[in-house]
């Protein structure tokens, strides 16, 4: 059922010789002693795993799916999942980017990041399960008290228990501040929660000994909204003092949702009936502690699609290289056969350059954020934390909204290739397609991280942040402008650049007056902000590859051929995009509110 | 599971305001007594069909399935297919369109259009059991002998027996030339027929009587490639000389395919073992009578999207202003309810307005190329009938695949509304993102649309089809560039058809010394001619609502109003979609042939 080969070489490229990393971790304390040696070490063993482990169960996972005991109120994955889940946890993945100080080893995320592109490219499904543990681990880690940390925190880095995230009601998604689930504070300093939760990712399972959910609720006389929103901590099992599991809570799955996609993960409904829970950080203000984890998640939904747009391009391209249909228009190429393989034809490879320049671009992009991050969290220069955190705070909502909508382009061109059997379950391409679906709407729909960037992290700070990160893009601008080899890349890139700041200020204008503006403005606004960074981040990967394709290439390495080749691609093909996007984002409100919602 | 409401205004405002039908058809003497009430009564009798009896179908079916049973051979179609089969025999739906002769109600196509559009809304993986009866039945009418004609059509046309197309095998699908099926003359006239063909929609089912397979194979010492393919009539049961089923053919369904969507359809792998059949047509020549079979089912693949395309729609209108979820960034605009209907949010709006301008503008697309049909088959003039067949000809493969891109875009957009709900198959939106997956694949693969268009309809006449096509519209936009009401409609019309003018020369001359640049520049041009198109009958029909938008809002009708805001959105928002696709085409095929297939 095809196959994936993780792509190491095109990862150290960007990590050693596109961001320095090794460079970089040296600035930081925490990371001095993490050297090239030892970030290749981590890509080759997680390739092994993944490609070996992972990857063999995604497709049976899908069509077996999960199942519900409704008399145990229990959930069963697929065949293999929870082997592979104790082969995780015991070869220490879950460990990876964790704190020593709970058992981590405490690596950066950069290379953490790395490792969840693989572990997305060969079974996204699966990976939800220790995502989402991840996101748990942090969000604890930064707003726990001593004891919950000393307590949850090294079984969750041991990936011994697992954790999710209890968000959405029945009648709340985005709208938080509609939930109605409840705590009621105990004599204890426990607190008593009742109320019902669904698509609760992960939320029952049968891989791990123990769940901790950390919940939303409301405490008694709370502000109304999202002002009035509280964070817990309950888990599926009360923990002994030794650590242990102790006795069954008052959290309960009550059912799985059949979806589109991913069915190897439980998406769960959840029951919460007088469930012990401790609140995690200061009433009323779980929406904060949340973001943590939320933000994490964001960006771990990028990998996600980073992750099946790498493993649908690599399919697509076996298929096209071995499948042989009609002769190519400009005379036959393979004459000794009965027609050509069909990657001669030149809209197969628009299909296969669109998945491998998408998958390329997010890797760089999502490679540089989680430096960025890194840096946040960690470098020794407070100015340096303020600007990674304010680069972070910027890129996040595109990395989600950008990298989950050009994988579902991507996939499903990479489906196309295939013709017919695209669509035949067998081959498993249709199921990248339909995984990819959910990424475009879990964690914040498209629409959200739209308004998130451009309503509050471009307009109310004035375009503070996207100043300065447009400074470093017309540094680079004007320091290679003049290069006559790379003004192929710098000029277009020059030139997004000046209307993206047009653009924003336009719509800053017309937003004073008519909030509407921004709503009707924000999704073609982020995609262009996409291809503004994706154009830097190809310029800067062929002014790179340019240096060193002739040398390379006298040595019998393509890589850096290869790599011009699809940034060429990237601004011939991609890039025009935004000719398209700038009108509809400039378009104005009038044409989406000219009528009532009755006459639609 | 959600609702469907069949259009009906719609269809009577295209077909009687703007393509005056009846007026039309009373020059073509077969069509003489077809008046608008006839018209009318038709719409509203499908429309209860296709609402009451197909629609509840739609979701049962996909979630059951069919089921193949390898000891009988035999393929169980879901719950109520069998019997909703026989109410639309029964209704007469089957004879609708077909010729008196043999039993048919001999009303036009452009009218069995809507009707097919309703059916597909209501259900698309029931409706391709008689939508491939049909084009058998059109291409048995053309090709096949008077014998063939009376033994096989009245069945077809009353709906007892149904029919396939048998063209795909393993190794080809795109590439008919390399197919193997063998076809041995026999000494009584007939052949025996011997191969495996996939992908055999409607192959073996529960619901007829008796199943035409129309099959392409090889005679004996046929030409290599596809000049040597013949076309011949494999049924299941040999018919008796009364008109009943008689012996056993040897052609049976091997297995069904499990596939992303059309669960309720089957998909058949056929194994042929000594088939008895006849030919149709000549020897050699079976592709010629094939592919009356094909435009027609590209007509219809058009027609299946634009169905999935308006009840998509309509859901995702229902959904919207029932879901309420944050409050209208201008402020709140229900305040005695907990939050705004979503509806109040402009880029929910904006998906809304993107499926419903996608489908209005299908329906106007696909009603005008039905009518053209019905002119190139039925009129008296045969200069009309010549120019007619030129643009169903070259507005064929535009319509399979500008309108099945379209509903790709438009189904996700409409999932999308639905939040995570949309990702549940419980609401039903994902089928319709599923479903419409497959009408991008078969009958001809998108690009091979695209191909066809660009490199055998226009660029090898040297664009005079495209040319009198264009005139049509020059001639509008001269008559109507004075009249200011109508500029915002007018302008951009004409831009657009300049800028296919020219870009149609240009890749026309790159084509002379590369003809790759055809296949490079194939699938965006497709694009820009589908949105010239769109723009056309878009402003055709913003000048007819502009005319009688006064009167009508008098009365408290709004159609009028609201077609005028579909037109200016589709202006706004969706048309600008050429600049990117112009830009695209005209970028050559360098940056896709760059590379060694070894490189990517």
């Amino acid at each position: 059922m095809g196959q994936y080969v993780a792509p190491i070489r095109d990862m150290q490229f960007l990590l050693h010789e596109f961001l320095n990393v090794s460079e970089e971790l040296k600035q930081m304390p925490k990371f001095e002693d993490v050297d090239a040696d030892i970030i290749n070490q981590v890509l080759e063993e997680g390739a092994k795993f993944t490609q070996d482990v992972l990857f063999p169960l995604n497709h049976s996972g899908d069509r077996e799916g999960c199942s519900f005991d409704a008399a145990t109120k229990s959930v069963t994955t697929p065949k293999g999942f929870k082997e592979a889940y104790k082969a995780y946890v015991d070869g220490g993945w879950a460990a990876l980017a964790c704190d020593p100080e709970y058992g981590g080893q405490g690596l950066p995320i950069v290379l953490n990041n790395s490792f969840y592109e693989m572990l997305n490219s060969s079974n996204q499904a699966w990976s939800m399960y220790p995502g989402l543990s991840h996101g748990a681990y942090e969000c604890l880690l930064e707003h726990g008290t001593d004891e919950q940390k000393k307590t949850y925190l090294p079984k969750l880095v041991s990936g011994e228990w697992t954790g999710t995230m209890c968000l959405t009601e029945a009648h709340c998604g985005t709208d938080l501040g509609l939930l109605r689930t409840k705590a009621i504070p105990q004599d204890d300093g426990s607190w008593s929660i009742t109320g019902s939760k669904i698509f609760i990712s992960a939320g029952e399972h049968d891989m791990s000994a123990n769940i901790l959910h950390l919940v939303l609720a409301r405490v008694p006389d709370a502000p109304e909204g999202s002002k009035g929103i509280s964070l817990f901590l309950v888990p599926k099992f009360l923990p002994n003092a030794d650590g242990t599991v102790g006795e069954r809570n008052g959290i309960a799955c009550g059912a799985i949702e059949e979806k589109m996609g991913i069915h190897g993960n439980s998406t769960c409904q959840m029951n919460l009936d007088n469930a012990k829970g401790w609140i995690i950080g200061q009433p009323n203000k779980g929406l904060n502690a949340m973001f943590v984890f939320m933000n994490a998640a964001r960006l771990g939904v990028g990998m996600q699609s980073l992750g099946l747009t790498e493993v649908a391009y690599q399919n697509a391209l076996v298929y096209a290289k071995d499948r042989l249909q009609m002769r190519s228009l400009s005379g036959p190429k393979a004459p000794d056969k009965p027609a050509d393989p069909i990657i001669v034809h030149p809209d197969v490879r628009r299909m296969l350059l669109t998945a491998k320049a998408y998958a390329e671009g997010a890797r760089a992009f999502s490679s540089y954020v989680a430096l960025q991050i890194d840096r946040e969290l960690n470098h020794p220069d407070e100015q340096v934390r303020k600007d990674a955190a304010d680069e972070v705070a910027l890129l996040t909502p595109v990395i989600k909204a950008f990298i989950t909508d050009n994988a579902w382009i991507a996939t499903s061109e990479a489906m196309q290739v295939y013709g017919g059997h695209g669509y035949i379950a067998e081959w498993g391409m249709e199921q990248y397609v339909r995984d990819a679906r959910i990424n475009m709407i879990y964690e914040g729909t498209n629409t959200v991280q739209s308004l998130d960037l451009l309503g509050r992290k471009i307009l109310m700070d004035n375009g503070a942040k996207l100043r300065k990160f447009g400074e470093k893009i017309k540094a680079f601008v004007e320091e290679n402008g003049t290069d006559e080899a790379l003004s192929e890349f710098i000029t277009p890139l020059g030139e997004l650049g000046d209307k993206v700041t047009k653009m924003t200020m336009e719509i800053g204008m017309k937003a004073f007056t008519n909030q509407d503006e921004v709503g009707a403005a924000a999704v073609p606004y982020l995609r262009v902000v996409g291809h503004l960074v994706y154009s830097y981040f190809f310029a800067q990967m062929a002014k790179i590859a340019l240096a060193k394709t002739e040398a390379a290439e006298a040595k019998g390495d393509n890589f850096y051929k290869a790599k011009l080749a699809t940034a060429r691609f990237y601004f011939a093909r991609l890039y025009p995009e935004t000719a398209m996007l700038i009108r509809q984002a400039r378009s104005g409100s009038g044409n989406l509110m000219a009528l009532d919602a009755d006459l639609f």
